[in-house]
């Protein structure tokens, strides 16, 4: 097996196939990348217990003198190519286990796993897919993947939901002291489906969606989405189980609308954490918003140790509803805010001890809940 | 106690005295910063066990109401001064044990520790300074301080050696196992000195120095020396006991020199030291440098589970003396090249188990030396 491509080629795809390197494994063969090099084109393959992605290079760069199959150490591969200053990299196998790359006056010898150890990965490829506009998902993934829960008390609250059926796509994500939804309307037309995708392959998608704008294929089955590009296709297990009914818990009505320049807010609740307490069960700072008769909104916080924060904030538009006092984890309020595209946004309130919700004026499919604290 | 002062001006001596905050510390008034607060200026303290520093403040944006002495606890108000976004901060003290803190529309209570606990400082304050430029002061920490030991086997070696004879500063570093060095002729006249400077205060001097462009006056007694600037004094204690020679480890004479493009010489290196093996004694990354009869350089490593990585360098210059092969750690070299201002470096051997030197030309007080390590 022998060919050169360009470096900055193999690069941008070596970066893409990362992140589908597990982090650690009990099976060493996937801490290799998979090179399948035919005459025309690479089909290279990085998977972990989550994750699989494939990668087709057709590059004009490509000169492939022999073709094979071999499994070469993932990270040690990348890092070579990252910092080899040459405008062109060759490959070549010289016997079963060792591969030469060679970069400038730079000679590697790698020793290679046993490719016939690879996994055979089964990407879906079924009829109808739904199709999507990569910023969009990106978006969703942005406005709702940080709104998941960290631990795994309720393993199926670490992803997030995706349901599809007439022609709307609704996304919820919650820890169950917050929750971000997003519900928009598609132009695609497919069948209904209603899966929950890890949170942690959203991430990786995330950042492969940074130097990829095309439409994007899903194909979907009970327990695994594929997300097909042009180029890459990315593959993730779903999460099992049924996501909980959220529609309930949001308040249909809301007495006390307030509104706020965005940046102003966040500036002022993040001062106000300076000095804040910690919440005992979920270790987050506790802060407290107050709504005065004057319609300037106080926001403090009080640490018996430390010291008291006071901000005072003018709501930048017309103030609806009775006086309110109402307490939070500020680090959900920072959290959501920047969230938000829009500069300008309402917090919306339903009670004192109900929970509130923000929305924003450039944002009109996404609505961030916040459950409040009870305090003395 | 009440006064204003602009909140850059504030924020800018607050983030010198920070360099002299503890980590931790047995003594809690310490996390506290001393405010001195008198009609025209202010006199701010913070200390810890090797390092007090105090910076005097007469702003012209200084008011002050009422004058008084309060111990500030620390980080918190280098936190609020750093997030209130306004021009000016107001400080008024409402009781014994409490400070109003007031910014825009921000106020924060900080609760005082008791002024009275603040350890008074003897800031040296002696006859017959020398005289050093603040960049001159800085270069040096650059050139030397990264060679000190970090583990405490040897504590005198964890600090820079300070020597000022007949018109000529010398100062070196080292670990026993890499040694830095640099010697040069002062203007100044003054008593002669031997001390040594342990190397975390010299890093936090060397922060400060990043905004102070001025002649620096040195006041030295057997256990601390000051730092004078305009407006700030750096004092930190010194390492007891006598440092030992390094002279007679430095060869005289060295048969090979070859020269070096610095930057192409540092890639290698760092290439090759991706795959190379780890010595079990300073866990540092082993690799191998042949001068070949034909004058090309070869740097390698070899791992056994690995792989091999080689890279071939011409040299940037004529090559003297015969062809010679040398292992030893890659960081040192690494860290050695990065201390260079010079482009262009030379190699200088002795042998191939003796110590080799590196050089730079626009260096020219300065020399690095490396030990070797024997493999078979």
């Amino acid at each position: 097996m022998t060919f050169t491509i360009d470096r900055d080629t193999l690069l941008n795809n070596l970066t893409i196939l990362q992140k589908g390197l597990p982090n650690k494994t009990p099976l060493p063969i996937l801490t290799a990348i998979k090179f399948d090099v035919n005459e025309d084109h690479l089909l290279l393959t990085s998977s972990n217990t989550d994750i699989a992605i494939q990668v087709f290079v057709d590059d004009k760069s490509l000169n492939v003198v022999k073709a094979g199959k071999v499994a070469i150490p993932g990270r040690y591969l990348i890092e070579i190519v990252r910092k080899v200053n040459a405008q062109k990299v060759e490959f070549q196998l010289v016997d079963d286990n060792l591969i030469i790359i060679r970069a400038d006056r730079s000679e590697f010898k790698l020793k290679l796993m046993d490719v016939e150890d690879y996994p055979e990965i089964d990407f879906l490829d079924l009829d109808q897919p739904v199709v999507l506009d990569s910023q969009l998902i990106k978006t969703i993934i942005k406005e709702t993947n940080y709104a998941t829960a960290t631990n795994e008390k309720r393993p199926i609250l670490t992803g997030v939901n995706f349901k599809y059926n007439n022609d709307n796509l609704y996304t919820v994500a919650t820890d169950s002291y917050r929750l971000s939804q997003k519900n928009i309307k598609l132009r695609t037309h497919s069948k209904t489906f209603d899966i929950v995708i890890p949170s942690k392959s959203l991430d990786e998608l995330s950042k492969i969606l940074d130097t990829v704008h095309e439409d994007i294929e899903l194909y979907i089955n009970p327990n695994k989405v594929l997300f097909k590009m042009n180029n890459i296709l990315f593959q993730t297990r779903l999460l099992e189980g049924t996501y909980p009914d959220t529609q309930r818990i949001i308040p249909q009505e809301f007495p006390v609308v307030i509104p706020f320049n965005k940046e102003e807010l966040l500036q002022a609740v993040e001062r106000v954490s300076l000095l804040s307490p910690k919440d005992k069960d979920t270790n987050y700072n506790i802060i407290k918003l107050n709504l005065r008769p004057d319609h300037v909104v106080e926001i403090s916080s009080t640490n018996n140790e430390i010291g008291d924060a006071l901000e005072e904030i003018i709501p930048s538009g017309t103030v609806t509803g009775p006086i309110i006092k109402i307490a939070f984890s500020s680090k959900y309020l920072v959290e959501a805010l920047k969230s938000f595209s829009s500069s300008e946004i309402t917090l919306n309130f339903a009670g004192e001890v109900k929970p509130f919700v923000i929305k924003g004026n450039l944002d009109q499919d996404l609505l961030h809940l916040i459950l409040p604290v009870r305090i003395d």
